[in-house]
């Protein structure tokens, strides 16, 4: 079984940033990332707010950028999905701290320290024809998948800032965006709420939500209920993308550090979870603030605060 | 008086940041900077460790590009060294917030928020002859004076990450360097300590102390006390380098807001001070690292931060 000083999961700016930290300080470290790195910020377009680019940048170039810096400090990166996360059993009667026991659906790894960064996933509208129709018309991902609609009507569902930005990516290709939510305003950047309203691409349906998406082998159109009159009307479209908030990806992780009710990950602000030697940084943590630029400062904390309990680990062994 | 939503003081990475938050987010911003704007980043002369530039980049060019992309979003930026920091006393008795008031010596602005990013100076040795040679020899700042020590003996004083960087930088121009460390092991990052060591223009007095700096005019040489014999040894050198840590610049806020007994600023982790209205983001605050992008990610949240307040603020109103 491979042994580590460090295992970090989870392979955007977060835990790139750890790894960064840990690489320069020598430390053995192993990053593992479910399938490609970059997390979520790899499919944002255009990021304006990270620190350093004044022209702002695309997601997958800063996130290509991150990795090839973290890459310079050997840290080993490979492909794998955590399922499971235990404490090690031994010397538990000793002052000595637990290794932490990580595995994969096909290996198994040992670390002293353990940083999770492994974000969020978009949430489902759980309403039918969606589990039906996804990538058959149903999208989490505009950027993904945006330019397949050139010409296209389509919804997005959700009011919030990821909601705003994707509607107004899609506006470059589609013929039509209609944007559905379920308040009479946004909760987006100012910025973003300014250019969605003024574009002539987009449309808003207020306090409505969709109820369901019809269609058999691909999206037809999609069913809205409008939340004041409780009057229900029917859009034709052939994409629904879908934003309405995040789920954290801490499920393997249940039982062994403490979460809130939905699964955000409590830390102190040396993002130290309630079990020695394990860390959470990034959008898994529950905090206020979910940013590539936050997420990069969380990332550096993680590192150089599981350095430090490596370091202390060593010398009582 | 000019009345703004939020005014930031310090333009280092701690406060640009939070000044491309805040003018995203359409808040009618000041940035005060008591000289150039940059901070304390601006004279490193290769940052590593920023996540996003994988061949590293000069810290003139990494501010650069932060105030340029600050810039974009209607921040105005002024020069002005603040003195005083004042509450109002206008409305105390109703709920409404009180507005900060801000004095640099020369003007008296209002604001709703107020943001601190002053950052640290570096501290003094505190022996005999150092404030005569100030700019005579003795220096804070390797970056910026390093080159004028060509084929010249110099000393570094100190063992931290910023004294070893400094006997780095200093290698390429002086004939020698002596780091001359009360300790008998460094406390930098791996990466420099590796790289000290095996550099032949620098060599190493542990377990020593400076106790006077040498010259009327122009520095001549240092007295050196080892703490181990107690004997005292002198050192013919022409310039004296002091990275002995830093002093957090927070003097004008006394009694306003809440600090350690070393004047760093206490928040908690969304960077509120003790005072509603009143954040505090970067080297300035009471925290355990003290990185550019730490200073960026808190940058962030405490603009943020600060956006909520003055919306609440204004509906109060």
């Amino acid at each position: 079984m491979s042994k580590y000083d460090v295992i970090i999961i989870g392979g955007g700016p977060a835990g790139l940033t750890a790894a960064l930290y840990t690489g320069r300080a020598r430390l053995k470290t192993l990053l593992l990332e479910k399938i490609v790195p970059g997390g979520q910020a790899a499919v944002a377009w255009a990021i304006e707010n990270y620190p350093g680019f004044p022209e702002g940048i695309g997601g997958p170039e800063l996130m290509e950028r991150m990795r090839k810096q973290t890459e310079k400090y050997g840290v080993e990166i490979k492909s794998g999905e955590v399922v499971r996360v235990k404490l090690s059993s031994e010397n538990i009667y000793s002052k000595r701290e637990r290794e932490k026991i990580i595995n994969t659906e096909n290996e198994e790894y040992k670390t002293t320290a353990l940083i999770v960064a492994t974000g969020t996933r978009p949430r489902k509208l759980a309403v039918p024809g969606e589990e039906r129709l996804i990538g058959k018309g149903v999208s989490y991902c505009a950027t993904c998948d945006g330019p397949l609609f050139k010409n296209r009507k389509v919804v997005v569902v959700g009011g919030g800032n990821t909601a705003v930005k994707e509607a107004l990516f899609l506006s470059k290709f589609a013929e039509k965006v209609t944007l559905i939510h379920r308040r009479d305003e946004l909760r987006a950047g100012k910025i973003s709420e300014e250019r969605a309203i003024s574009n002539p691409k987009i449309e808003f349906l207020w306090k409505s939500v969709v109820t369901e998406i019809l269609g058999e082998t691909e999206v037809k159109g999609v069913k809205v209920r409008n939340l004041d009159t409780g009057k229900d009307l029917t859009l034709e479209v052939k994409g629904v993308f879908v934003h309405v908030g995040s789920v954290p990806n801490s499920r393997f992780l249940k039982g062994v550090v403490e979460m809130d009710q939905a699964g955000f990950i409590i830390t102190d602000e040396n993002m130290e979870t309630s079990v020695k030697g394990i860390y959470a940084c990034g959008d898994v943590r529950k905090k206020l603030l979910r940013q590539v630029v936050t997420a990069c400062g969380e990332g550096a904390t993680a590192g150089f605060v599981a350095g430090q309990y490596v370091g202390k680990y060593k010398k009582e062994m």
